[in-house]
């Protein structure tokens, strides 16, 4: 405790006070292995948050392609390398036909960058379309995508629409077909709102799965039509996959669970397993125009150490049937949870797909009100009890289960014998509060 | 040849063409070791261009640190760290007091991206004045200042002011300390532009060298009269370090050099050698401001992998010298150089300190005009005899000599033998041609 209190101390001179810290009391980690971190103490932890680490904390292929990699060449990309064409053309083959060459870039906002600005050249136009409870980076063109619609107003460049949801819909007693189409309106509003401004409209981006959002169950169908509505009007449709791909939800890519078909697609977060390495994958016109309107170049990127450490992980992630297994050990832990529902009336649904799944926290029999504060408790609950979890959504009350692709069955079950000891734990301390 | 052929083709489909490759015959690199890298058939050049791998390719410190961190942990920064927080203690204690804090991201251009962004916060204003030649990245934001001013207009938020020099000056026949004077004049109207327009003054932001300029010999006082005239506007001054600082002038920072002292530093190539790794670094009160402002979060910076590898680049440019390596090696390489300038009219200049040194190529006896054809040529020429320097500047006319801090004086003096060769050759091709 003295040693994370110091720590603490030196780190608000170090990086300046307001670097975000997880939990009540921050956790000390040093070390990682697979599912799990251990702290200075030598505790372990089973981690449900990291996304990144995608094919395991310390994965061994992974730091042996990044260590053979730098020990042998780590160059910018002005001279030929075949790594980096080979991983390219991998990362491309991932996709249907219409995504043929890739931008690589070193994080998820610049990629988001990238797939903005390729619109924007390839249209002509300035206009983009997001909803209004996301975040797609901390530039100063990607974040001011972030929650625009929601927590703050629209500008001439960046209309929201509000998210597709069937657990608040934005009309009550609609049939989903006709909930569906009420969302759409309001993506068709929001895209001809730029046409009558003389903005125009360049993209429509959306996290495939809608993840900051909170995963919400989509009315069926509407991916797809929001895609045609996108296409008719003239702009592109960019799928950010940077928490939705990788195998993350049990397919390859998000866009196969909500069903559309992107014209850029970008990737972060699990490409590298902890290195910064991000693409921006598109047709061959789409990248071409981009490079010629830009020279867009990148030192960090594109190099042989990104090459090496990204098609490692792709190796690994099929080697180990991460897919597979991210959609064996996710369905029966969301089952399990989404019985816990009617145990605790705060437990106000359960969603997700594969191994991202989302607990929504409200406060009972308060018409699904949301409770952020219990999703902050649960999680720092989770933590003393050796699980991490965070909390998101566009109320910040879901928990946030999003753990390394190794997450085992053991590892489900020990989690959900902690989530209801938490549980009762917290109802009980409810009760008689 | 067939291999690079063959690669380029494969290349242009799975990168786009217009990804950005040196030489008119590309080189395809397969390895690197110190100052030098070596081609699919064996052949060893001396690298002369590249600054990311400032302690040389391959380093085994660097990749030692790297694969221990990446097998032992590296995850995001919402955990307490001890190496992150060492590595912002470390960077910091390299400047002056005014410098407390730091802000990790991942590249130069994200760097530069928070710097403009906390200058903006922190003066609730929104004009930046950078010079009319510069490059500062590629994001929106960033990308806003390439060559403002010169190739392209500038905005209601970005001035520029002509990069101060002494080899074309705005004004001839004046006294350096009139020319001086001028150039501040310009500088002083493009911040009082914008506090006549409402946008108010921000910050001024340099590359403490003015590298992408091409390296100029800048009136003395300048920057240190240029830092006082923002200041007195209300304004902060950035110095962009990503090509000028870490020993590459023989001097820790380029503002030595310079002689003005920052109250914003951006850092970023040589930080990680290689490994994706850039910092803006300011006074505790400027960080925190931003940090408030943002909750700025960079999932892939701050990270232990960085740190590790970001403190095995100080200890390594530490034990072996290689500020001091810098300042040796090159002193006697300018002034070789500099006594080029009478053999042949078409060396206009050579200008430079420690490790990078520009060679101004003009059109002989045609008042200096630029000849970047004869540049790129020299570029061409000194590969094919097994040197990689490439050209830059204002007016692309430059040869740019930049090699990882390693370079040795008998690297210095081969060169200067194939540098002679050259010359002969092109000078030859150029009576009868």
């Amino acid at each position: 405790m003295n040693d994370v209190v110091s720590l603490k101390a030196r780190r608000d001179r170090a990086l300046g006070a307001g670097a975000a810290l997880f939990y009540e009391t921050p956790l000390h980690i040093v070390r990682g292995e697979g599912a799990y971190l251990f702290d200075a103490e030598g505790r372990r932890y089973v981690d449900m948050y990291n996304n990144v680490p995608c094919v395991g904390h310390a994965n061994p292929r992974v730091a042996e392609a990044m260590a053979k990699q730098q020990a042998t060449l780590n160059t910018h990309s002005r001279y030929l390398h075949e790594g980096v064409i080979e991983f390219a053309e991998r990362l491309a083959a991932l996709h249907g036909p219409q995504i043929e060459s890739v931008v690589f870039s070193c994080s998820g906002t610049e990629a988001n960058e990238v797939a903005l600005r390729m619109a924007r050249f390839a249209t002509g136009r300035r206009g983009i379309v997001c909803t209004n409870a996301t975040y797609h980076g901390n530039s100063e063109l990607v974040g001011a995508l972030t929650h625009v619609g929601g927590a703050r107003p629209e500008t001439g460049e960046v209309h929201a629409f509000p998210f597709p949801e069937t657990y608040r819909p934005i009309r009550e007693g609609l049939s989903e077909e006709a909930l569906c189409e009420a969302y759409l309106e309001r993506l068709e509003d929001a895209i001809a709102r730029f046409q009558a401004s003389g903005a125009g409209f360049a993209a429509l981006i959306v996290c495939s799965i809608f993840a900051n959002e909170g995963l919400p169950n989509v009315p069926a169908g509407f991916m797809a039509r929001a895609a045609e509505i996108a296409r008719a009007a003239g702009g592109l449709v960019i799928a950010d996959e940077v928490q939705a791909g990788y195998c993350r939800t049990g397919r390859w890519w998000g866009y196969e669970v909500t069903g559309f078909t992107p014209d850029i697609v970008v990737t972060g977060k699990p490409m590298g397993n902890g290195l910064p390495l991000a693409a921006t994958a598109a047709s061959r016109s789409l990248v071409e125009t981009f490079r010629a309107k830009t020279r867009y170049f990148n030192t960090f990127a594109s190099s042989p150490l990104q090459a090496a450490v990204g098609m490692a992980v792709l190796d690994e992630l099929k080697a180990r049937g991460l897919r597979e297994n991210a959609a064996a050990v996710g369905a029966p832990l969301k089952a399990a949870l989404t019985q816990r529902k009617g145990a605790w009336g705060a437990i106000g649904d359960v969603r997700g797909e594969g191994l991202f799944v989302g607990v929504e926290m409200v406060k009972p029999g308060a018409g699904k009100a949301p409770d952020a504060a219990l999703a902050i408790a649960m999680a720092n609950r989770l933590k003393d009890k050796g699980f991490l979890t965070s909390n998101a959504g566009a109320y910040n009350n879901v928990v946030k289960i999003r753990p390394p692709l190794v997450f085992s069955h053991g590892d489900a079950e020990a989690f959900l014998e902690a989530f209801d000891q938490t549980v009762d734990e917290l109802r009980g301390e409810r009760r008689h509060g």
